[in-house]
This record gives C-alpha cells, sequence and structure tokens, in this order.
C-alpha cells in the first residue's frame, strides 16, 4: 500500500527560497519507497503584492486547504509597509487553518554557538498559542495622525482557546522524560486574560499528576532563559508572549538559523504549517549565506505530524550529526547537501 | 541658604524593608550639609492589606503627593493574590503621580557576573513608557469561569502619550556620546499601535537631527540584548514590551541585583519614585542575602531627578569602586555600609 503527500510549499521572500529547496530536497530524500511526495507551489510574499495588491485570495486559501501540510520559507521584505504581508498572509494562514498550536522547540545541538557562557544544557519545547491574544488582529485608531489620536489593541483569549493549548502542553510534557510544565504569562498585571490562563493552566492540571507545574511571569521567564535555560522543559504561553521569548529561546540555544516551528491544527481538520522562526532575511539573500538547517528542522516536525516518526527522527540525527562534525563555513546548498546525504545514507 | 528633601519611604514586602535601610543610609551620607532630608515612612504592602484590606487610600495618595519623592523598595508576597498589590498599590502610583517615563540604565560594571560569554560592553538605557499600554487596567471577561468565558485586555496609547515619552528619549539620546535611539515595537502585528509609535518617533526625530535612530520588532530586540547589547545606547519603548526587555536586560548586564529604576514626572507636577527593578523575594527575606545596591543606583537616579547630579555620580562611583573591589559574599548591611564609607569619604 503506498500514501502519498500532497505538500503545499510557499517560498515566500529572501532567503525563504533557498531554505526551502534544502528542506525539500532532505525531506524527498528521507521518505520511505512506498511515501509519495506530491508538491505544489505557490507564488506569495512581497514580489506577488507588488505585482498584484493581493497578499492570499479565497481561491489560494481554498486550494491550500486541499494539501497535508504546508512548508513555508519566509515572508516578509522592507519594501512593504510592516504588517501588510504578516497580517495578510502570514497570520491569515494560521488563524484560517486554527493553527492553535504554535511549536517551537530549543536545543542546544554540539558544536553550535551560544552567546551564554557555560554551554547550559538546553532542551525544551515551547507551546506557544497561535490564533488568540493580540495577534487577533482587533485593533484600530481614531483622529488617526493627530495630536489626539487614540490607537487601541485588544487582545482576546476565550476559554476554548486557553483549554486547547494548555491541554496541548500537558500532553507533550507528560510524553517526556522530565514532565515538566511553566505556565508564562503576565497575571500581575493582566488579570483577566492572567486569571483565565492559570486558572485553566491549574484545572487541567488535575489530569496530569505526573506532570510538575510552575508559574513565572514572562519578565522573570527572560531572566530564567539566559540565567538557568536548563531549568525548561515545556513551556505554555500566549501568542505574544511566545513570540517573545521563542526569539530569545533561539538566539540562546544556537541561533536563529536553527529555530525550527510547526503551527499545528492538532485535530487535522486542516493542513498544518512549518516554517523556520527566521524572517526573509534581505540582507543576505542570494549570497548563499542562510543557514537551511532551521527549515530542515521544520522539515523534521512535519514528519512527525504526518505520523512519520522514524523519518523525523532522522533528520534530526542528520542535523545533530552534521553540526558536530561542521568545521569551515559552507553555503545554503553544501549544508543541504550534507544534509540529504546523511538522512539517505 | 539651605534646602529641605521631603522623601516618602514606601519599604514594602519582603527585601524591601532591608534594601530600602541601606539605601536610605547611603543617601543620608551623600547629601551636602545645607541640604537637609527630611524622610516619612509609609506602611505599604502585604501586611497591611492582610490587615486591613486596604492598599492605598486617597488619604494616602494625597500625602504621598505632597513629597519632593519617593523611595519604593519591593511590593508583593505570595499570600496575595496576583494583581491586588501591583494594581492596587504599585501602578495605582505610577499612573496617579503620571510616571510617563520609566527609566532603567543597563550598565555592566566591572567584575561582576553576566551570563553572557565575552563580557560585551554593555551601557545603555531604557525608557520605558509607564501609563499607557497593555497597563491601563483596561480588561474584562464575560462568563468568568465557564467553557464560553472571553476575558480581554486592551492596550490603550493615546498620541498625547506617545509623543511626550519619545520626546523625553531622543533628549536622552541627544545627550549621550553615541546619540542613537531604537525604538522597540511590534508593530508587524500591533499594526495600530505600532502606526502611532512608529510616526511620532520619525515625527520628533526630524527635531533631533544628531541622533542616528532605529527600530528593531521585540522579538528581534531580545535576540540583540544577548547577542550584541554592547549596539544600544538609549531605546524607547511602549510598557509591557519595556517590562520584558528591561528584566532581561539587567540578566545580561549583572543581574537584577544591580538595576536601578526611576518613574518619573519630567515635568515635576508630582513627585517620582525610585525603586528596584527587583521584586520582594520573599525566599531570602530576612536571611541578609539581599543586594541593596539595585536601591542604592536607584537613589542616584532620585538624586538626579533632583538636581544633585554630582551627588549622584559619587553614588555611581561608589557603587563601581564597591564592585571592583568587592572579593568575598557580603551581608546586605555590608555592602549599604561600604557603600555608605565610599560616598562620605
Ligand atoms: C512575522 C511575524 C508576524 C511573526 C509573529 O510575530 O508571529 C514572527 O515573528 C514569528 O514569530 O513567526
Ligand atoms: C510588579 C509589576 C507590576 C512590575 C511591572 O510589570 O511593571 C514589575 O515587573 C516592574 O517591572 O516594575
Amino acid at each position: 500500500m503506498s500514501r502519498t503527500i500532497s505538500l503545499a510549499v510557499i517560498p515566500g521572500d529572501g532567503i525563504g527560497q533557498e531554505v526551502v529547496a534544502q528542506g525539500l530536497k532532505v525531506l524527498t530524500a528521507v521518505l520511505p519507497q512506498d511515501v509519495k511526495l506530491e508538491t505544489k507551489q505557490y507564488d506569495l510574499g512581497a514580489k506577488r503584492w507588488h505585482a498584484t495588491g493581493e497578499t492570499l485570495t479565497d481561491a489560494e486559501l481554498e486550494q491550500l486547504r486541499q494539501h497535508d501540510a504546508i512548508l513555508l520559507g519566509a515572508i516578509g521584505d522592507p519594501s512593504v509597509p510592516s504588517g501588510v504581508l504578516e497580517r495578510g498572509l502570514l497570520l491569515k494562514l494560521r488563524f484560517a487553518f486554527d493553527h492553535y498550536v504554535n511549536l517551537r522547540p530549543s536545543k542546544l545541538f554540539p558544536n553550535t554557538e551560544t552567546p551564554l557562557a557555560g554551554r547550559p544544557d538546553i532542551d525544551f519545547v515551547v507551546v506557544r498559542e497561535g490564533t488568540e491574544g493580540p495577534y487577533v488582529g482587533n485593533g484600530g485608531s481614531i483622529r488617526t495622525g493627530t495630536p489626539a489620536e487614540v490607537a487601541n489593541e485588544v487582545s482576546v483569549n476565550t476559554a476554548y482557546g486557553v483549554e486547547r493549548v494548555v491541554r496541548d502542553a500537558y500532553a507533550r510534557a507528560q510524553a517526556r522524560p522530565r514532565k515538566k510544565l511553566t505556565l508564562v504569562h503576565k497575571n500581575n498585571v493582566l488579570v483577566h486574560a492572567g486569571h483565565l490562563w492559570k486558572n485553566t493552566f491549574d484545572r487541567v492540571g488535575e489530569e496530569y499528576p505526573e506532570v510538575t507545574t510552575d508559574y513565572l511571569h514572562v519578565d522573570a521567564a527572560t531572566i530564567f532563559l539566559v540565567n538557568d535555560p536548563a531549568r525548561f522543559d515545556v513551556i505554555v504561553t500566549d501568542n505574544l508572549f511566545g513570540d517573545i521569548i521563542t526569539d530569545l529561546a533561539a538566539a540562546v540555544s544556537g541561533g536563529i538559523g536553527l529555530a525550527a516551528s510547526g503551527n499545528i491544527n492538532p485535530a487535522g481538520d486542516f493542513p498544518s504549517m512549518f516554517e523556520p522562526v527566521h524572517g526573509s532575511a534581505p540582507d543576505i539573500a542570494g549570497t548563499g549565506k542562510a543557514d537551511p538547517t532551521a527549515t530542515v528542522l521544520s522539515v523534521a516536525l512535519l514528519l512527525r505530524h504526518l505520523g512519520l516518526e522514524a523519518e523525523a527522527v532522522r533528520v534530526e540525527d542528520a542535523v545533530t550529526a552534521d553540526l558536530a562534525g561542521r568545521a569551515a563555513a559552507r553555503t545554503t546548498d553544501e549544508i543541504g547537501d550534507a544534509l540529504t546525504v546523511r538522512v539517505a545514507g
């Protein structure tokens, strides 16, 4: 019996094109004989917007929905006003496909650079809520551009939305050896949203007696991320706090060139989307300097999500071995080739 | 001609008591002969709330307003529900006295510990907005405690509020040798608030042609704070982003035991309030382990705000010399005594 994976590919802008090419190479090489890969490329991003004024049409959204998963490179360019592509494309996909689990593992691989002295033992995963909070786009302004302007942004949090992501995080913590879950919020200031998060966290926790829990304010969490990142196992947090601490987590654990992410709809009602945490880095686009490792690690998350656990591990092991052995600087292509050889071998 | 400083002292909870005592010792020692210090202590915080249910009465607020400045230790205790003292006391003071400039310098002093490899050259100051943003307390929930709960938090940003703090930040940048100002926000997601901040930043910048400016998303800012903190000179940012990045800044530049802050009303319509960035640390309260240096450095900010620049520098120099010479671990008292001797000598 053979299986076909229908994958939507959105290379996007800048280095997105280059890193996605490597991700696809590795994906193709790692798949077992009886799994066929069908890809369809979607030309979305800055170029398309400049040419047509479109970010993502309803027809495209409908087509994307037919795929099993989406692989995305990076979106964004300084020539496009801030927010246009983010809200009109990237966040639109996350919201339309109900990607409520934004999964971001942090691991300090061997032989990688960290700004931290003493190379702490970093191996945790952040479960960032992906469909609520200050990201809902519920903002506006009056008297815009005048000295009397008022601009508001509303963070919307629902029991429905918080509970499902908290449950997902508990299940992940339960499945890991250390079984530790930390809630990160700011419930001493954002008391209403904080109350909902903390109560949900405590209540769902009763169903997971083996999971050790703690709570940190987001400001304190940043301190621990640099002073004692080894303390973390699984972190669950809201959309904005998750955005902030996962960039910090990436920085301390080997840099943004290694940080993978999955925008996951666990129920499988919609395709999940996998993308590196980094941006389109227009300054190095086309120079061959982009590290495709974060995209390749995102491919591992994609494989795991599709039930191909052994293949996911093979990709991750290839990255570990590749980093351990690396010496001189290599091009995007060279890294992709090295990883392709490893997963195939 | 002699002058009298009328200082309100709020020791608060936990180590607040201990560190404030040292701050006052140093303050008393550094003041010139012709400046008299009159202090009045206000018993506010967890104990008071447990005893009376009060956080801060209108009468107390009115009394506090009569002082030239306020020195605060730390507020908060795990026995008090999260948010009660923060909203009812600490934030109430910041809002009532229109502390729109929350000033938080970060400097890596000699001989201090940093989690960063290579001891970068850190010397910047964060100008955090203190009276708007998600801190306004404009939130609420419906169907609270049910599976249909919705909890919202509103970030309120006004042209009035953003412009005055941005102006303050430009003036500070202009007065520093490097003359660099970075705006930190998240204007690709929080587009309305972000638009107001960025437009104001650009417009006011035209009046400061000598100041070099740049913009960073808050997530990217956390990366630079660990990878290249030396790049920062002055940062201006909103209330919540400022809360988060100043804890991170404190962590990378010697730890929270050294981080000072001023809640400043530049116009002088209300007393400004000076406090260490750290919390009440109930776990070490009474052990003599609390480092009073952050409070002493907050006293330096207080002196500077009151026009006593030479004395402010004397306190900062004492801290630098003390840290450079420190060897064994010392108690709260011993550190306070050493600093007192230095500023008096
Ligand atoms: C590009 C931006 C909208 C996005 C976010 O804020 O979520 C990015 O920073 C990320 O973390 O994936
Ligand atoms: C205690 C809390 C309300 C406060 C804040 O969030 O501003 C603290 O973290 C700070 O930074 O002074």
